[in-house]
């Protein structure tokens, strides 16, 4: 099937592009409450499920061990900017768990940020600190160490934490997770395509706790109330996922990732989403995630206001001149 | 109408993302060769005509009048990658012009070029010398001196200046650009949307000179072999514009635009060729152009093996491991 058009990109008066893309929203006990496009079709999460891949560090004692705070937990569920407080929680991860950098093998890329990329230029270039995925990793080394097992093959598919993470990811979403539907993250860890409806069933399940052993709920809790508590180390300054747990603490949690994935929850309402945009564009699935929870969280006036420049984001250029605007489908309004 | 897939994003052996568009290849006498999608629909050319927006600084007698050499004609069809040779370029351009940096009214935005991003991060952050479209600001205020006109307002639709511009373009689209499809470009010049059909026609007729005035026919000869003989000055280090200009000299004019937009000619064929990623991915359009070269242009052995990383590149991730590629639809190979 041809997923619909979810995303205009209007300039002046006229369409320029336009983003196809499936949304699924659904309850813990895995019913969809609302769908667009093709729910069924295998997707990669990507970088949207690094909460449900933090969950085993959490579940396993291994944060505790080494005396994790909520900031190194949302750290560990963060595709960070590369800011120097990233940078330098990530170390204290590694510290903690007594590795050294040249530990973690997420590879190296320029932070995100403008300002801190700069700043890493002067700095003589990046390091895997920088990297979006740093924290993650750093997660993934200290359950290494809590398990006993060894800390250099840590990312690859057969190293006992990858298994782990594998059969939590099974777990949550109810899909098999064979080789045929494995591939290599941008960061080098294994990622497995999963129907988008099964993804939203995982996050309802995270969102809840409902559906899970009382061992993984109670984790799924603690890394969603460091999430809530610590937002600004899911993402960075100015960043989607920041902001918006920055102003809906528990009520959301939200999470981007790569080739336009969001995955998200609404605890109070029971309920998990997932969008892909069908050709990976990050700024129409992030305005479609703004637009799921607009419609499906109660929202004040004020709350209201605040989501509304993402979900329809106005488009500026070099000089700041408004140029056009992001045109949500009438489906998801 | 639906465009097609043009291109699949795999991840592994599954495919992640999917890009549509349309692909439309015309001959000077505006009749349509081959194409793909709705080439009907009006799409913004971006900065895929700024060879054609170069024409009335060399008509006029604007580029002659102020010495611009071969560097300078390139970096007016430019976007470049802010390295410090373009930098220099442009600021030759304004020297020559008797004008100061603060003359660009293009905006200021990070080089492209991660090296010289680095470089301008340590010298202070980047000026509008480093905006891609730098070069085409200064051949636009080198025109509105030789005219005579104010520079202040250069880059306002109704200056003078886009008035002749947008003459220009009439002239190789046979299209009426008029308000309604008039918006503001990313560096505040005025963009006109027309048909991609409209778009390859007056590429073919800019790559050959047919249908074209004398004056104006030379103007596009002299444009092209300045691209030619200088296409490290149309974009930059590794990027492909400057690689195919590289390698095919005369042969092939291609010239990227925003929201995945792609322009080129192939004079020996007396064809141009327009193309537009409807979700505004530039990877996909860069493949698709790829692919179309690779159909059109008759090629020897090593040719079609030096284009074939284009049109299915391999996709590696932060360690250098290949973790996909592009697959080309089988309508394009």
């Amino acid at each position: 099937m041809t997923n619909p058009i979810l995303v205009e990109v209007m300039r002046g008066a006229v369409v320029e592009s336009r983003h196809r893309g499936a949304v699924a929203v659904a309850d813990a006990a895995g019913r969809t409450v609302f769908c667009l496009g093709d729910i069924a079709v295998p997707v990669f999460p990507r970088s949207a499920i690094k909460a449900l891949q933090a969950l085993p560090l959490v579940e396993e004692g291994a944060a505790d061990r080494y005396g994790f705070g909520e900031e190194e937990l949302a750290l560990a569920c963060a595709s960070h900017s590369g800011e120097p407080a990233h940078v330098a929680g990530v170390e204290s991860m590694l510290a903690k768990t007594g590795l050294a950098v040249s530990a973690l093998r997420c590879g190296v890329h320029w932070p995100m940020a403008q300002d801190a990329a700069a700043a890493a230029a002067r700095a003589g270039g990046p390091s895997a600190l920088h990297n979006n995925c740093s924290g993650k990793h750093a997660g993934f080394l200290c359950l290494a160490c809590a398990m006993g097992v060894d800390t250099a093959d840590y990312f690859r598919p057969e190293h006992p934490v990858q298994s782990h993470v594998r059969a939590v990811l099974e777990d949550l979403t109810g899909v098999t997770l064979d080789r045929e539907v494995c591939a290599i993250d941008g960061c080098s860890v294994p990622t497995w395509a999963m129907p988008l409806g099964r993804l939203a069933h995982g996050f309802a399940k995270f969102g809840t706790g409902h559906g899970l052993a009382p061992q993984r709920a109670r984790a799924a809790a603690r890394l969603r109330e460091a999430c809530a508590r610590q937002p600004w180390f899911v993402a960075g300054t100015g960043r989607f996922c920041t902001e918006i747990m920055q102003r809906f603490g528990r009520r959301v949690f939200v999470k981007t990732g790569a080739e336009g994935v969001y995955c998200g929850a609404l605890p109070e309402q029971g309920l998990g989403i997932a969008v892909k945009c069908d050709d990976g564009a990050g700024r129409a699935a992030q305005a479609i995630m703004a637009a799921v929870i607009a419609r499906f969280l109660p929202l004040d006036a004020a709350a209201r206001a605040a989501l509304e420049p993402f979900i329809r984001p106005v488009l500026r250029n070099w000089n700041g001149f408004e140029v056009g605007a992001l045109r949500m489908s009438e489906a998801l309004t």
